[in-house]
């Protein structure tokens, strides 16, 4: 672990950019990677920095990078980050350093200094984007206490499924549907059928839900037939965001059989803009807890020592509720959920492994959910159908307010934070979407 | 259904192309598109005729194609047809009777005959492409008589789920991983468990398997939030091709709980690469039979009386194999099935307008699976694992050779037919595969 923190985890260096000074979320040690437009120009990638946004075009047309950096600045400056996903990590971390550099206060950092009127963009006054074009979007199933839950509800014995402890479990999702934080997520129409109901209905989603999960870009990815090997697997993991995989209950109900989720989640899946590359993320790495008492060994092609060692990470989650009572009232966000990182039951590199292992391809800017990262108790279940009990249990808000699944008009935010002592914490950013009413049936 | 018969169709015209004439596959009625390389350039669009292909690029340097036509020949020629794809479908017409006027025998071909010897390539000395980049490939489980069959050996009473009459079952597939015609499709690795065994191991699936589907490619699409109604769905289908969908039917078991299958499919998935499009299959529209008594009528957003009376297809199918052994003895392809496509149990707009009801966006280069398309009898089961009742009945060959499953070194071919009274009979071209062995477990 310790060979991969560098100058750029140093605690005791700031920013010159004002807003970046023990910023909560965008400090000079986070510098995450992203596309923005400003209105005036076109979508192009940047870098995050306190509220501010680093135009990295505008910065090689300044001259600030050379070799390495200024290959990964020019793939990181484009209108998507796929071809600088693809570089091979020394790369992408040549740029990190020398972004440092630039933005920190210190000597190399009084070029940048010099631009910085056109370098910066108020964040506020930009539109983010998703930060690639997505080839294929695979969501695991690792936070094992919701699949956990899940089995309870539905009275299995024990409740988790037999594969369940070998496998990482996943499905292939619905990447053109996949929106950044902000877009209105519409309440999809579909087919629903309750038990008491002798005939499946058409009409708009009575249990709509949020899932809290965690995003990963990948990187460069593999040729058909050639599996990347669990101890090379980190080299093509980019970076996080957060993923709110809005989910139909009633829908993914009456037509998950056999062949899984479709509608029930193909609607539409939010993401946190920003990618928060490995790189940043190095200091809140921690061994993989061991397995419980009982669990069996995973098989050899899932097994990496180093992995085990530091293939874990201890970033806080939150999901929040606003619904427009508390808007309309001026009341902050209510936490339904505080989780972390480190309850999934596999690592990050266990999930590449598994998904090339039989030959199967992966490209740059290729994503993964993690599956819903609920803590073991209530306090930190990552969605309504845990909180509620598939509707059976009534969730009190703050403003007095209940729900059992997701209205009309509901702001649901996902967070992400990570912390240590002697490191700068950085966040994710947020990953909002507000529920919009369902098309009208003509 | 006669509104979209048009001189295109004339059964007695034939193409100056000497290879086209009366040609079994493309004749000049037919005219798919597709992408090839000829090994001197790079991959470009092209048009099938006979033996050879129509090269767009050089027709269009030749002057031979003027308004819309242009526009759309100018799609059509590019490395991808994503674009040719997005256009509407007046456009892609217009190409199609242009098309026809310059390669058929006549006044307007003068000018095409002309350049013969830069126009044409032939066919056997290119290489074929897959011809859209794929944003996302959806598999749906239309084949009726193929989901009764895997009722049926899972011992299920009644053999069909309670929601397959009402919703046209569909699962995300994976994009990346689907090769032209003739790419070798190597075994997977995997995680497999038989019942006997008390835990998975790793190794070489021992049930590889094929499945005999329709492909189709999607057009226009939608924007997020906005349904394809069901009666304009048809605008959204460019074309047909066909689909091997493979299958390790032993990883499969063992990891589809609760979400799908995942790595017992997305290892590879071979199409045919030509574009037969919907303006050629238009003489073998038919109407979607009458749903047996009992079974529930299509919910309204499924219901379209003028998709039932033509949505349909007389399309005939056929899946062989070719062992090693019978290449040796130079023995042709052993049919395995034959079937057709008029075995859906739901049509082509009735998936798109599922696919989008709950706001999916669907976008030009998709491509949608059928699902198995087996006939209701043995001799049209378009799977080993139906074929063989899972392993359990040897499957005998021509050469004298049995199977349960694939075998390393076997050819799996997949062609279709078009045939009606009055009309040129039209092909699909081969959807072949051959199974290389397995990457050896370091």
């Amino acid at each position: 672990m310790s060979r991969e923190l560098d100058e750029t985890h140093d605690v005791s260096r700031q920013s010159w950019v004002a807003s970046a000074k023990s910023h909560p979320v965008f400090p000079l040690q986070n510098l995450p990677f992203g596309v923005f437009s400003t209105g005036a120009d076109d979508p192009r990638g940047g870098v995050a920095i306190g509220d501010e946004i680093f135009d990295l075009k505008r910065a090689i047309e300044a001259g600030l990078f050379a070799g390495p950096a200024l290959e990964a600045a020019k793939a990181a400056a484009a209108p998507t980050l796929n071809g600088f996903m693809g570089l091979r990590k020394g790369l992408r971390a040549a740029l990190r350093k020398r972004l440092f550099a630039l933005l920190a206060e210190g000597e190399d950092s009084v070029e940048a200094h010099a631009f910085e009127a056109t370098l910066l963009h108020r964040a506020a006054s930009c539109t983010m984007h998703v930060p690639a074009t997505i080839g294929s979007f695979t969501d695991f199933f690792a936070g094992i206490h919701h699949a956990y839950n899940g089995g309870v509800r539905n009275k299995r014995n024990p409740p988790l499924l037999p594969n369940y402890k070998y496998v990482p479990v996943a499905y292939h999702s619905r990447a053109s549907s996949i929106h950044a934080s902000g877009t209105p997520v519409r309440r999809p129409n579909g087919q629903r059928k309750r038990a008491d109901e002798s005939a499946p209905t058409f009409g708009p989603s009575r249990n709509l839900d949020f899932e809290l999960e965690l995003g990963v870009w990948i990187g460069p990815g593999n040729a058909p037939g050639e599996p990347i090997g669990i101890s090379r697997a980190g080299e093509h993991v980019v970076g996080l965001c957060m993923l709110n995989d809005w989910s139909a209950r009633d829908i993914q109900a009456w037509e998950y059989q056999p062949l899984g989720p479709f509608l029930s989640k193909n609607f539409g899946t939010t993401i946190s803009p920003w990618i928060v590359t490995m790189e940043a993320l190095a200091p809140f790495r921690r061994a993989q807890p061991p397995r419980p008492e009982g669990d069996p060994t995973p098989l050899p092609y899932l097994w990496d020592e180093a992995d085990q060692e530091s293939g874990a990470f201890d970033i806080g989650l939150e999901a929040l509720i606003r619904t427009k009572t508390m808007r309309e009232k001026g009341m902050p966000a209510h936490r339904l959920s505080a989780s972390n990182v480190k309850h999934l039951y596999w690592t990050i590199s266990q999930m590449v492994a598994h998904h090339t292992c039989g030959g199967c391809n992966l490209q740059p800017g290729d994503i993964f959910g993690s599956g819903t990262l609920s803590a073991p108790d209530r306090s930190g279940w990552g969605s309504f159908s845990e909180l509620s009990e598939d509707g059976r249990t009534l969730v009190e808000l703050a403003s007095g307010e209940t729900r059992t699944f997701l209205q009309d008009g509901d702001d649901l935010i996902l967070r992400a934070r990570a912390e240590r002592e002697g490191y700068a914490a950085i966040g994710f950013g947020d990953c909002t979407g507000r529920i919009v009413p369902a098309v009208e049936i003509g």
